[in-house]
């Protein structure tokens, strides 16, 4: 049986320039009976329990793309990530195409195997080409696998899925959509149908990008989504990418309701988080049970992912405020302009497209960033983790509820727990913004894994509170203790106090430092207030550090100027404070100061969307560009120029034209956007 | 002499677990004489005539992460790297340390290279490890250069500069940025010298991360900015990370000063165009005589690259208009909110920082970009062509004249057209956004190089009239002569013709069609289009093709939905036409085409910042993030957030404090962004 399938694996022989690796995983051992009964996999996930697993390598990937020989240092990274596999207990074969049968390059694999690297090395540049066919030829083209040879050649330009499930829609849609090279495709979609009825799941992949090349067999066998998985099993639900098309097209109708009917929605959500609680909690319940009892969860995060009657009271009374900030969201006129007789121009607001909202632990987010989306007419794909599995399930179910009441059940979709992060920031073209919801370590791992999708957030809060020597006492004390002690884990809290050098040993110094003792704020020194001190606390390691916690580094400056050159080499642009009685030094410092959010007399946890008063808060952005600091609703919006004319031409502008501009400014109501208009 | 260099060489060994390529390059044969006296290069550019090349190879380069012997597919494809150099006709040699005396892996790469790969494969697990010492190891060792045991081990957490030139002051800089590890960083840096003084040049690289090791030597011999280069040879102007430093510096002063003073700049700006135009026309006439010369440039290229007296006035008047939206570009007041009693909020207008604007032979572009940048405080890098370089040389230094005036001269930095824009691109954290000016294809690299810095533009405009079956015939004749042909290159010309079913076979239809052959247009089929036709014109390759030219598609819908939902298929979301005398049926269009710009009864051509009265164009945005179509100054604003307090904490408004927020809207002056206010 075992050789039958190395047979149905040689099948999948890359007939075509395309360069790839086939992968064939099968069970054993340790997996449930129905899988030795001939079931292929049906999800990548489940490839880290292959036991037997053949890689086929197209010719492509054992030669050189300037067809100078073999392609030395990729065929070794390949036996090495082969041999990490087998080192893990599996079985593993390697069988290459041979199939260089094409005439230009001669493999000799096996002979390769035999001789030494510097023999292969030196004869590399010609000798292989010319050698004549060796006995070991007819056992490695047996082992390739010579049916192959009989599918035409194909082009690896058409893009394969991710996920291929014979029976599938897709695989109609697939072959007209790639009319370069069908006849290869075919073939290889063919052989994965072969090799699946054997029970087999099939990986196709690109072997020869040398960005991947190290690693892709190791990746596939991890589950990462690297080429097309085959498998005859289909997943119960949707793939990502049809959720994706669904939530877009859903939120595009989402768009075209009334202000009045979104707001319905989200206060529809929001009874129902009151109606249904019993539910709800009862779902909680079970995910608290398996954090407890799996005990990972540190108290504080099973804290946060502990629902209650109150705290759903509290979520749907959120959520009504939210529905009010809808009312003047999507639509809303923010410029008119008279280009010219009967030509006018309107830039409208419109909701951004597909929000990936990727969030820890509370599920009190996902109706809190379902209605954000609503609000804002825009489509939403949510991830949340594990540990919430059942409570985040329920909620969605009732957010798809209450977007039925206007026919939009799918422009919120929650996607599997199985789904990577990783996996889903790459879903370029298809999502247009990400908002990581959740520890600053996640906001970094999406910003690095997201590389051309725009992620909203904020990895660090290195806030600074500078005390200038013309500062009043009693509001330096209020507004650094607040500053710190307040919610220290909190991203616009104070990490570094920045102090006039001529409040050194002033009694207004030694109040701070008295209150900072009181508060049991831990005190680090920066290495010019080190050396001002006889006696001083541990020196920092780094002027850059947030420490989320009840320590804070103290730092000297000579003047004001030197803590805003200090804020900006140092600070990570979030909230920065300057304590002072003098207008003109605090303006300077406002003016100069290039930080999202910059305070005067005030304390750095003002940095927050509804203490500014921007009625829902969708985040905290340190980003340049789009929406920087508290971000509110209408930080999900994106604009369109609408124009509206007579049949106007450019043409018409000319020197021999009949018209002229006027670009008269027309008046727009003052709305702002997401504030409640009370003057 | 050469086994001098060599031994010279062998003094880099990463002693450390830094994984290392370290180059050496010494040239000969074809180059000056200079050369022949040890002069060490002074560009990486250079390193491409290197004739006789050592890569050294770390210890950690040479052995597995995993401690289980030797990187066979690292090591095979270093020394692929180094087979390409060689029959590339230079001399190559590879050292690695032998290093292992560390006692952990004791790494037997002569013996590898005689032993099979089979052997190597069977053996890597454990039998190296154990292996006792071969006479080969002396020779090994000997090659490898014993000095190095002298070095303390360092750490490779420290980042090297780019660019190291020793007595230069980044050679103190770095000693002290890098904490961890000074001991091997002194040691690396000691033997770069002691190579330098023999006129050789250094570059140290990380030769492990997967992503590289497949090209890494063979990227540093090309020129490109992998790991470090050394260097005794300082080019006469600062690096690129200079530069951007000093504008960064200098913007910020530019942003605080007064509006008028940045006015003033540009206009001053405009007087030198006018002033010194022979000096720019002799610049320019150099610069077009080298391009005739060389035969490279296209006629229309030519023509963009020429400059002319009357192109200098024009220029000259388009920055006054500059000067003048310039007023009310940064500090503008966008929101004011009373937060509570005397804490008050304002959300005002800032620069958005460092932008890198990269532009192709118009060298107009650079006044033009210039202007843009002052008039909304930002700093600027410019990056031109090099068949512009004398012209790009003398605007440069008359802008950076105009500048002066206010002491903001360095604020706007022409970069040395030796750098590669990749390499620009990779600048994270020192450059905020990128803007691309010239071909699509231009915009398309930038996109796909650019990975973690913004870009604004459009690669691609895919712009679709409807003609709707309740039309009017002058409408939509007039609207589609001008949207394909009053400019066909343009991005905002029509491609696809989408044409009401019921309008086939009408006199409007056969109009259409006549007025397009009239004017030389070159029709191809869509699928539906063709079906209809008893003799059709060519069928389109892809319905999703910007023609750029006088062609366009022309395809049949069935209805104004169907015509949406064509365009939000294969459009770019640019700009979208419908020509329709029924207001309902335009109202549906506009709201739920999901594009730029969506105009009823005008042409496609308006989408301009000019023609929308932006006042000066920074250029087309179909990015859905922060702006969006035509962009006018705004584009290069962020925001920031005021506050203003008397000691204002958060606790003040818990449960237990004495206040409560009032979020008052206050009123702002209506000033519209980038518009001349007519009202």
């Amino acid at each position: 049986m075992y050789l039958q399938k190395m047979f149905s694996c040689s099948q999948f022989l890359a007939r075509t320039n395309a360069m790839q690796a086939f992968i064939r995983a099968a069970s054993q051992g340790k997996m449930p009976l129905a899988r030795a009964h001939g079931k292929s996999f049906a999800h990548r996930s489940e490839l880290r329990q292959a036991k037997r697993i053949v890689v086929k390598l197209g010719s492509a990937v054992v030669t050189r793309g300037d067809e100078c020989g073999l392609a030395l240092g990729r065929l070794a990274s390949i036996v090495e990530q082969v041999a990490v596999l087998q080192n893990q207990g599996r079985e593993m074969m390697i069988v290459t195409s041979g199939a260089v049968a094409f005439g230009k390059q001669r493999l000799r694999h096996e002979i390769l195997l035999s001789q030494s690297v510097r023999q292969a090395l030196h004869s590399g540049q010609n000798q292989l080409k010319d050698m004549s066919l060796p006995v070991l030829e007819a056992r490695a083209c047996a082992a390739a696998g010579q049916r192959l040879y009989d599918s035409p050649p194909g082009s690896d330009d058409a893009k394969l899925l991710d996920t291929f499930y014979p029976g599938d829609q897709h695989s109609i849609t697939y072959g007209t959509k790639s009319r370069v090279g069908i006849g290869g495709m075919e073939a290889k979609v063919k052989a994965a149908l072969w090799a699946l009825q054997g029970g087999t799941s099939v990986v196709i992949a690109n072997g020869t990008h040398p960005k991947v090349t190290g690693h892709v067999i190791t990746d596939i066998v991890e589950g990462k989504k690297v080429g097309t998985f085959f498998s005859e099993v289909k997943p119960a639900g949707p793939t990502v990418e049809q959720q994706t098309e669904m939530a877009r097209s859903a939120g595009r109708t989402l768009a075209s309701l009334e202000p009045e009917q979104r707001s319905d929605i989200i206060c529809t959500l929001a009874d129902l988080l009151t109606e249904r609680k019993d539910e709800i909690l009862s779902a909680n319940k079970k995910d608290m049970e398996h954090a407890v009892s799996t005990g990972r969860l540190s108290p504080a995060m099973l804290k946060r992912l502990s629902l209650s009657s109150s705290k759903l009271n509290s979520l749907s009374i959120g959520l009504r405020q939210i529905a009010v900030s809808s009312q003047d969201s999507v639509g809303r006129v923010l410029r008119r302009t008279r280009v010219a007789n009967k030509l006018e121009l309107e830039q409208i607001t419109v909701p951004i497209g597909v929000l990936l909202v990727i969030f820890e632990s509370r599920p009190d987010c996902l109706p809190q960033v379902s209605a954000l989306a609503i609000a804002s007419g825009n489509a939403l794909l949510l991830k949340g983790g594990k540990e919430a599995a059942n409570t985040n399930r329920i909620l969605h179910e009732l957010t798809q509820e209450a977007l039925s009441i206007h026919g939009v059940k799918d422009a919120i979709q929650l996607v599997s727990t199985r789904e990577e992060v990783e996996d889903l920031c790459r879903l370029e073209k298809m999502i247009d913004l990400i908002i990581p919801r959740g520890s600053s370590q996640l906001v970094r791992d999406i910003q690095r894994a997201a590389k051309s999708i725009p992620v909203l957030g904020h990895s660090e809060g290195i806030c600074h509170v500078y005390v200038d020597h013309e500062a009043s006492v009693d509001k330096a004390i209020k507004i650094i203790r607040d500053s710190k002690c307040d919610y220290p884990a909190a991203c616009n809290a104070m990490e570094t106090l920045l102090v006039h050098r001529d409040l050194l040993r002033t009694p207004l110094f030694d109040q701070i430092i008295d209150m900072l003792r009181t508060e049991h704020v831990k005190i680090h020194a920066g290495p010019k207030f080190a050396s001002y001190l006889t006696f001083s606390p541990s020196e920092v390691k780094s002027l850059r550090t947030e420490y989320g916690d009840l320590e804070c580094c103290i730092e000297v400056v000579d003047s004001m100027l030197e803590a805003v050159d200090h804020i900006h080499k140092y600070g990570s642009s979030h909230t920065d404070v300057i304590v002072t009685e003098n207008e003109d030094t605090a303006e300077q410092f406002l003016q100069q100061l290039d930080s999202a959010c910059v305070f005067w007399n005030a304390s750095s946890r003002f940095a927050d969307g509804y203490r500014f008063g921007l009625g829902a808060e969708v985040g905290i952005s340190t980003a340049r560009i789009h929406a920087r600091g508290p971000v509110g609703l209408e930080g999900l919006l994106t604009t369109k120029w609408v124009l509206r004319g007579e049949g106007h031409t450019a043409a018409d502008f000319s020197e021999q034209g009949s018209m002229t501009y006027l670009h008269e400014n027309l008046p727009v109501a003052q709305v702002l956007p997401g504030c409640r208009t009370t003057s």
